[in-house]
């Protein structure tokens, strides 16, 4: 059979898969969860040897000893997959969620009522624990989900994926709820990519190049993440301590991670003062500083930033700084240079606050907290299976909320349409 | 210049111009509204001379009656156009909307603020009306629009387009806000469909072709509308007199729209009474009947359906009617051949209507009441600026509301990550 006849059999079953789950109590998704979280502990050994194949595989090529290090499965991890889809269990469920109702003057009722989407294909790079982190969440959000993770971790994921399977087979689910997509042809994913009577929504994670390639052949909606150039915006109002705390915070707590802050923005009345003493403190961090003219003028030892540290997503300990004129001009570079991802505002301001929270759109804009807080867990929604910088569907960090859309549900009494 | 260079530089025009829309209070949108609402019948004069100019040229290339219909204005249809705008004024204004904020345990308040999608290209055919429909709900919910009608109307879209902008200009806002593509070329719409970076969503509002070739020419998200085979399932414990109420006013107050009934599935329990009633009342209203085997057991003058039947939308006097064995067959039935737009069940038994709003994954699911209620207006959006029938980001009817999406805000006074 060929691929394009496999990954049409697959997705088919896939969808007749989702319909089961989309109208299964939460209790019975919840107790699903909780045994393929037993599941994984109890198979350990099992997957620890297939990982050892994808380990013999990835050191015979020569991979980076960082990206074999994302590839090992062992039991710490494992007990952290099983742990993340008992968190997943205790979360709410959104499905059948109706937010409020309304009566219409001929006296129908009318409401919106949440459901799964049905299908989501997952196409994701090297770690392995993408495959039950996805599939904690897009089972309990009643969908049925395809996996494709990347070549380098096929036996890995394939693994996992079986022992999820058997816990839907024990419960009597159907096992194609969850889907792992065992070839490394890279023609699957094309195949899965046009198959919008089937699959709902795709959700590609890893590295900008997997997002542009997914999203310039998909006929499914995508849901994409490109980069995180996120901006600090310290106002003339700012409390020097608070912004030197949350600054050095949103730098350098995690430096390689897209919420960390990459461009810092600073109030020109404020420059003489607060420019040095940042600039002090991050190099004392390890921070290396690209400045603006003016803030080399207070800070002479910092080096001159080029047009490219504008856009530079550094994912590193690099900090471009700008002094500007005033919150216009802020918002005009973070409106030139955003990504849409987080921005931050320090201020003591009230107006400058409301300001900031009302003009910058990006998906997440905060007031006097660190950019790091831009995250599923730390907002609040629980996991997160990805984050969204196009404002489609969803915008920002996506939980369980993000899997489901509504339908209309209407309640009459024999009414007809005048 | 070439036809690419002139929709990116509309379109970069257009993404500046949201970006003031977007923070426009309310009053100042509403304010708008009703100014181009008062010089559009002001200058219905300019208006149904620009028209004439299609109509004129309609005629030389004889276009059907009924196509040159929908291209006519005249002073009724443009009062109905400023009383639409006047309407859009009059709704409330989604953006700047927070939906609940909760705290966090370090103390950050995290809610969700409605903000503009940014800009908003239309793309549909003939009646010219929709320029002001869509510009109307396009600027009240700040965003920017583009607009590209059909070639045959492309007078008309223009001269009201010029009016639109007239309003705009005489504010002090960006005419670019509201652009008209005033060429026929084709090529036109494929460039647009490639500007991923400066229009947020495409809107194609007409036939299958139309819809077809926009989404699969796009890298822009497309919100699709392709067909309604709507359905009602008459339960065994319907009332009769309701269910053929019902099923009359789905099937005949209006045969030629997405809403209109097209086939009607009877609980085999009732077919003997209920089958010879429906197709009497049906045949009575002017409405030919398709029938499965069993239909024709007990109305034997019905015409036999085939497979096309079961997918086919009519929009025409014409219903499939299937007799099902029970409540998941007439489920696994709209599964199959249904379009996910609306579908209606008439039943007095309570578990049966729970049964079928929980488990019909439709964008409309209605118990006992006519399909034709499955519109923005009917269900109380407000206007409407279109359906959808895919899941992601909205569907179902579409209002204001689905011109907006979410964006995080987050207050802190101080936090870090720890």
């Amino acid at each position: 059979m060929s691929i394009s006849n496999d990954m049409l059999n697959l997705a088919q079953e896939a969808k007749q898969a989702g319909r089961v789950m989309a109208n299964l109590s939460s209790a019975v998704k919840n107790d699903l969860l909780l045994r393929m979280a037993a599941d994984l502990e109890q198979s350990a050994p099992e997957l620890i040897e297939a990982n050892e194949l994808d380990l013999a595989a990835a050191r015979e090529r020569g991979l980076a000893p960082a990206m074999i290090d994302r590839l090992v499965l062992n039991d710490d991890r494992i007990k952290a997959m099983a742990d993340g889809l008992r968190e997943v269990a205790a979360l709410p469920d959104p499905v059948g969620e109706v937010t409020g109702m309304w009566r219409r003057p001929n006296g129908i009722q009318v409401g919106r009522m949440r459901i799964p989407l049905g299908v989501i294909g997952i196409i994701f790079e090297s770690r392995p624990n993408v495959t039950a982190d996805a599939a904690g969440l897009c089972l309990k959000s009643g969908n049925a989900v395809i996996l494709r993770g990347g070549s380098e971790a096929i036996h890995s994921n394939s693994a996992i994926g079986n022992v999820l399977k058997q816990a839907l087979t024990r419960m009597s689910l159907p096992a194609a709820a969850l889907q792992v997509v065992a070839t490394t042809d890279r023609s699957a994913v094309l195949e899965l990519l046009k198959l919008e009577d089937e699959i709902d929504l795709i959700i590609p994670r890893g590295g900008e190049g997997l997002i542009r390639f997914v999203s310039e052949n998909s006929r499914i909606p995508v849901i994409k993440h490109y980069k995180g150039v996120c901006h600090a915006f310290v106002d003339a109002s700012a409390d020097f301590e608070m912004a030197e705390r949350i600054c050095l915070n949103a730098k350098t707590q995690r430096p390689g991670v897209c919420n960390a802050m990459e461009t810092l923005l600073i109030h020109k009345d404020v420059a003489e003062t607060f420019v040095p003493r940042i600039v002090a403190a991050m190099r004392q961090a390890g921070v290396e500083i690209r400045g603006c003219e003016v803030t080399r003028e207070f800070a002479p030892e910092v080096k001159a930033a080029s047009e490219e540290d504008w856009h530079a997503e550094y994912l590193d300990l690099i900090l471009a700084v700008k002094v500007v004129d005033n919150q216009s001009d802020a918002t005009d570079h973070i409106n030139r240079y955003g990504s849409l991802h987080t921005e931050i505002i320090i201020t003591s301001d009230y107006a400058h606050a409301q300001r900031f929270l009302r003009e910058i759109n990006s998906s997440v804009v905060m007031v006097n907290a660190s950019t790091r807080f831009s995250d599923g867990n730390q907002l609040g929604l629980g996991a997160e299976i990805g984050i969204s910088t196009t404002k489609l569907h969803s915008f920002g960090p996506m939980g369980l909320e993000d899997l489901t859309t509504r339908k209309f549900i209407v309640l009459g009494d024999g009414q007809i349409r005048q």
